[in-house]
């Protein structure tokens, strides 16, 4: 049996980057619902992440969006961050807000679209050098909504160029990370659906080339978990976009909708070397909070990561393997479930003490009264996901 | 073996009524991307949908929806649809787009927000007397993100109330049309998910309370043609929202992702007594033309319904009953598909001729100059789901 | 907070019925493999459920299905049962492994195979009334494999027709429950596929006609208690099959895949009066042990019911419900993750041992050499799907 | 616009490999239903296979599988074949049906296992020299039906091992390809179930090691002609696996689902070079006649996949790219949709004719007293696909 206290010190280092655009209002093609006390500019929007990182001591980080998180100074910006104890980490380049990517951007037909969509990757990669971010994070909008609307090979061919132009012009400490998607905004095609097209085109990019997994990004019934040990087993997984949902890219809060799944997803990462000190394998938050608080929905979210990461390094893997070993089905599954079942929210709550943090991170965090000066003292235009 | 000169005065009175929205822009929580010439209020959607009958003459009607279609006199808006050639349809009602509305409307636990959405549909109902509109739409978009968020059982009961005192208000010669939808914009659980809640419900209002089925509603592999099938069986299928779809809401083209579904779907409507001058069953696009020209889109949809019908239209229903009923597989789906792929466009462009409307609809349209010149007129705010 | 200590006297006379074929082998299309000690005739089947019954308390009845546990005197098998501790509940009838049934049965247009179906479940009451069952459960493997091989609308209303003529044979303290499915065995459409269909079957019949609910006959992404919550409501839901799926009707383990959703679905049938000494649903497994031992694995299901159970009655409703009404999204979803995450086995233990029960029932029934024995005595032909 | 008579010419030499067990009785775990006439041995399938080619002049090659098509001579049943115009194809191992790969077979963590796996591929190879077969068809069965049961890393490292082994000893002239599945027999996890992971694996292994498509086995939605186009593009697309499916792996005739699909893979199959002479792609169906009659069933198969070529041949590829390029939505639709609905069985017909086939090879199949000759002739056991 594995105790608490033999794997509390693997807890030490957990580091789950928080994205700048969960803190602006975000919501469904048929409304954008306001919240109070929402963040107005990246400034605010880092104000509130670092809410989250000084009660849960989680979040160090703080992903940032361009153009949505466009400043005049970037170094500024980082400044600014530090001084509330996080920093700047990942840059997520956006072509799918420009009348110009309607119909593709990275794989448009036209020369003039595909170029101007480079080139908003080398402004983020100067951004990266200001900011001192290490990953560049693509998620492409690009696809189609009718069959024959346009060419699904030529378009994979135009996609693979620009991606090169874009990988020869990251720096040596640089990575570039693609990230999949089943579909949504387009309808009939995508451009990057899948973790095998994902793979197939940083694999042909070089070393500092690699795949993003969002949770949430899968066709229903995807085993979720094969992917992780698959990728990491080809070298290939640089990091993660936790959400949960039910149905398409919900963006629920991860752990929500299945916490089951967030176990066996984060079981595989511990099991394939994923997680701790060694591993490459950045752990990052992409969720909306449409109706929900914005800054305890972010807190109740990396404190699931957290509880289940203990969950899932409870596993007792000697037990695992012997019951594995000798086909015991019902012993095996019983070694993973009992992990599972266990309830780890009381050692948490203590070892979270023990570290001069709260015991209770939301509670800490709701009596602060932060929440509400916000919401009295943010008036005016709130960020969304347009700015 | 059935002709087409069999079946051509079978299509004479097909009504395929236009949602006046498809004229406005639509478009993901992503982008909603811009065209030129979109329409900018009410009167020019309608100038808009009158072009589609214009050219194809299957769509004497356009559907309306309050609050983007609010005007100061619904006769004068009646009256210049007369003008057009058409008249002005079913209305929809909007309780998804108000801050109120935020955690329900008709199912809120806070009965004065149950009593706005209710006033809401008063407001309809009155609009409806003015327009000579027979039915009230109801679509609620009213679920929630999370368990436990809110009672599910509750919120049913709730819905049931507020049903049936909107459904008490509505003339003798209206109807109440209770539409379901799997998910979206609520992403755990959604109040009216399926053909089964809204048949229950309906059903325990009254003979003019009936279900509408919007073709990409469903859950992943349902059958449609079932629930067409059923619904005709239990008296209760009152109206169809045409669309397709890949993966979820995607509100394609009808019959643009899945023509021989479109086909099963006509052909249980036929075989069910749903098609006809006898039929109470209303036929309705709702879609969006997110990147494609918005009236020729809707042209392609109201002739995607109309030469599928035709199909549907050319089955050898004795032949398909001899072969049922001896259990030959092969021989019943042969008649089937015979039918399915008879390609009917000459000979319904000979009968659009013999009508005095052009053989090609979309090649006469677009050779108008129609589009070209609302491109030129039409300056300043587009209308879109918001306005 | 709810404690145990609180809900304990609910989890008394908790009984989830067995399904005497889970003691038989099963597998797939592809191959059934055979697992030491299966048993070999119904008595053999009994026998290994009451050890189910035995060390957890929890599965004092047994269902039957005919022809696979025909004997020539039930009355017989009966006393052999309650010799070991247990009673004969539900009947299964079954109308899909006859050569006649190849195209239908309860559905078929041949009024040959129509009647032979009915008469089977004629003799299926006579045996309820020689064995005391109370549910006559009927599951169709009823639908077709292509488009136009059969009329949908005309077996559904030979379906209603032959449904009726059953119900009238019921006995006045029996009931008939109707269970549907997705898909399988049939590929296009399935006769009763939804609980929409189940429902306005069983309406039609009268009050003794209810729907059985298997936990893994949806649709992908289908909220199951949201299901669950309609029925009861509407005053339909008759019994449970329980078991758990990642795709298709897979037949594992309930709580296997998504603890989580059976925690949900035994929450709202505790909320919806669903659950206690007044309430009219059966509980049943209906799992299928392909590769995993028989009966360690029917405790395994039965303990995670009980588990789970014991985990939605200490939802603290006061809490969730003050949580509910004011909207509060993660305060309310804080209520009921709070009470899934709580470990409830090592108080049930307690609990167990209190009541003469072993603490762990697996571990105890493995010790006992029942497995053993039986493995080493079964010789010759094991039980399985087929006899 | 591009006429029948511009393409005919690339119908020349289409060649669908048939499956030697599909003219063997199949079913689902409910049921395996006979049908009378079924073949008994695997002579009478190839003598059945050769039936379909007589009438349809479009499947020369025949499929087997071993052991179900295990005879003493192979070089006599390839000379068998060729008397009846038809030669022996693609041989299938099988590592599913023995009790010794319940838990795996490739994968598993037994040693002696694997090696009696690798061992049974290594026979197959030794029938593929005596029959002159070029390809290798491994399809796993492998999985897990309950997290923690094995360990998915691990397994999928001896998959590597295993299929290295076996690739080292095909020869010079012969290729791997690998099969890929979603779901079922396992129900957790499957160990090839993605085209990624199919790819991922034969990459490593060399030039002759390919892909195989089957097109009834991926998740809900999939696009399958965007991983056609990708495998095309990768050079690893070896050989397609065709059926049809509304839900699951259905096996039903290919197109009888969803032809619009089938079109669309068989443009992107033609737009990525891999039909016609120089194309390394091999086409086979892999379908189960569950309950239709199977000669006639096949003959449907193949006749729907050349119909569907030749409407994809259809397809103006000047007037496509130049609409797909000016971002002409609506027309690079149209123009694929007009070669989709372009009746194309007429001209076929006459096509067949100039060939010296007849113009309806069904009916001149029916009319031949073959399928009434077998279904006296062939008493005793039918084979299925145990043996």
């Amino acid at each position: 049996m594995v105790q608490f206290s033999d794997i509390a010190a693997q807890l030490e280092g957990q580091s789950i980057e928080l994205p700048s655009w969960a803190f602006g209002n975000s919501g469904t093609r048929f409304r954008v619902f306001g919240t109070p006390g929402t963040a107005r500019n990246p400034e605010e929007k880092i104000a509130d992440a670092a809410q989250v990182n000084k009660y849960t001591g989680l979040s160090p980080k703080v992903a940032i969006h361009i153009p949505w998180d466009k400043v005049d100074d970037y170094a500024a910006l980082g400044a600014y961050a530090n001084d509330l104890g996080v920093e700047l980490g990942t840059v997520n380049s956006n072509t799918f807000q420009d009348e110009d990517y309607k119909f593709g951007s990275l794989t448009s037909s036209n020369p003039a679209v595909r170029q101007k969509a480079i080139d908003h990757h080398f402004e983020c990669i100067d951004i990266m050098h200001a900011t001192g971010s290490k990953d560049l994070k693509i998620w492409l909008a690009d696809g189609t909504n009718y069959p024959g609307q346009d060419d699904i090979r030529g378009r994979q061919d135009r996609l693979a160029e620009s991606l090169q132009t874009i990988y020869d012009r990251i720096g040596s400490d640089q990575r570039l990370v693609l990230e999949y998607k089943f579909f949504e905004p387009a309808f009939y095609h995508t451009d990057v659906p899948d973790w095998g097209t994902s793979y197939a085109q940083v694999a042909a990019l070089g070393e500092r080339a690699l795949v993003c997994l969002d949770t949430g990004h899968h066709a229903p019934g995807t085993n979720i978990e094969f992917i992780v040990a698959q990728l990491l087993r080809l070298g290939k997984l640089g990091s993660f976009d936790f959400n949960s949902r039910f149905y398409a890219d919900d963006d629920l809060i991860v752990g929500a909708a299945d916490p089951f799944q967030l176990f066996r997803i984060l079981y595989e990462v511990i099991r394939g070397g994923g997680y701790g000190p060694d591993s490459v394998v950045a752990f990052m938050l992409d969720q909306c909070h449409n109706i929900e608080a914005k800054i305890a929905g972010q807190m109740r979210s990396v404190l699931n990561v957290q509880e289940m990461t203990a969950r899932a390094l409870l596993v007792d893997r000697q037990a695992l393997t012997a019951a594995q070993e000798s086909n015991d089905v019902l012993g095996a599954n019983a070694v993973l479930m009992d992990a599972f079942y266990t309830d780890v929210r009381g050692p948490l709550a203590s070892w979270r003490e023990s570290r001069g943090l709260p015991a209770d991170p939301i509670a800490a965090f709701q009596a602060s009264g932060y929440q509400e000066k916000i919401s009295a003292e943010r008036v005016g235009a709130q960020a969304s996901w347009g700015a």
